[in-house]
């Protein structure tokens, strides 16, 4: 049961992103949103209390999916960075189908909004441990680890504005493409 | 006249860009840009028609500073690609103070979006050119210039997320940074 709703959950949220992309956050509706999926109204009610759960839904399961990336990962820290990086495209194109809606800390009410903040900037932190570590160790050439991180954050994140479902690359071959530069300019 | 005029419009600019990072530009009215401007509402709509004008001439100043560098980049691919994205994150951070407000196009109404849009491919494509070519002369090792260069506008652009007038580090150096790395990935 809990099952079943999980996955209709996640239905909706792919439907609520195709509405995000289509027609802006702040522009699409519950109604919208319940048409897309094939459900009444009422039904996507039962399922989520307004537009602003599934943001925060949409949030919380990509940043999930990224932090399980950032605890799984394991060697040296070119091989937990790439594996991270293509954990972070997968999770933002594979559900979202190119949605910043899972970026849109702002689009979330006040209350939500300061912990996805938190639960984001510890996130960061992860990554860029990775990198300041990998430079400790002489893997990595010495840098500044945060201003790398934000500069690969910003390459990964950057999917969700041009990546079209029907394009010509896999969002794997992206996702290997990204890890694959985004490590060697650590070199 | 006309230099009292556009000086007064950047003026203009820079205290709208402060209200769209801390409002959200959907929610930032004419009213507040007049104030944190110190205008009258009337003496602010004698610059602009309204919030539209403003966000077309934030994206307009910002693309066009990004055009004259690819314009003005000599030399061979490496010093080319430089220069543009150093100037790009200037673009990006001396007049806006790190609001989105010159990224978002589809905050524009309809009939002035298609030609932003047109004008942003056209600077993409000049910035694929100059990867593509480096990789050509053996300047960079070959691979996918498409995605390469949709990574750095990711990072660049990102710059807009983060960037705090307050920050510890100056415009100048952030642009540096972000240049090292992003085309030492292409080595």
């Amino acid at each position: 049961m809990r099952q079943r709703n999980e996955a209709r959950r996640l239905d909706i949220l792919r439907a609520a992103a195709r509405v995000f992309r289509r027609h802006g956050i702040a522009a699409a509706g519950m109604r919208e949103i319940a048409e897309e999926a094939g459900l009444s109204s009422g039904n996507l009610y039962h399922y989520f209390s307004g537009k602003d759960e599934i943001l925060l839904f949409c949030q919380e399961r990509s940043l999930a999916r990224m932090q399980a990336a950032v605890a799984a990962a394991s060697g040296g820290a070119t091989a937990r960075l790439r594996a991270v990086l293509r954990a972070h495209v997968h999770s933002m194109l594979d559900d979202m189908e190119g949605t910043t809606a899972h970026l849109d800390v702002e689009a979330l009410p006040a209350r939500m909004r300061a912990q996805m903040i938190e639960r984001r900037d510890a996130y960061e932190r992860a990554l860029r441990d990775i990198v300041a570590d990998g430079m400790r160790q002489g893997e990595f050439a010495r840098g500044d680890a945060g201003l790398v991180t934000r500069a690969m954050l910003g390459a990964v994140n950057w999917t969700a504005r041009w990546y079209r479902p029907d394009g010509p690359q896999s969002v794997d071959e992206i996702a290997d493409g990204l890890a694959d530069y985004l490590v060697k300019g650590l070199a």
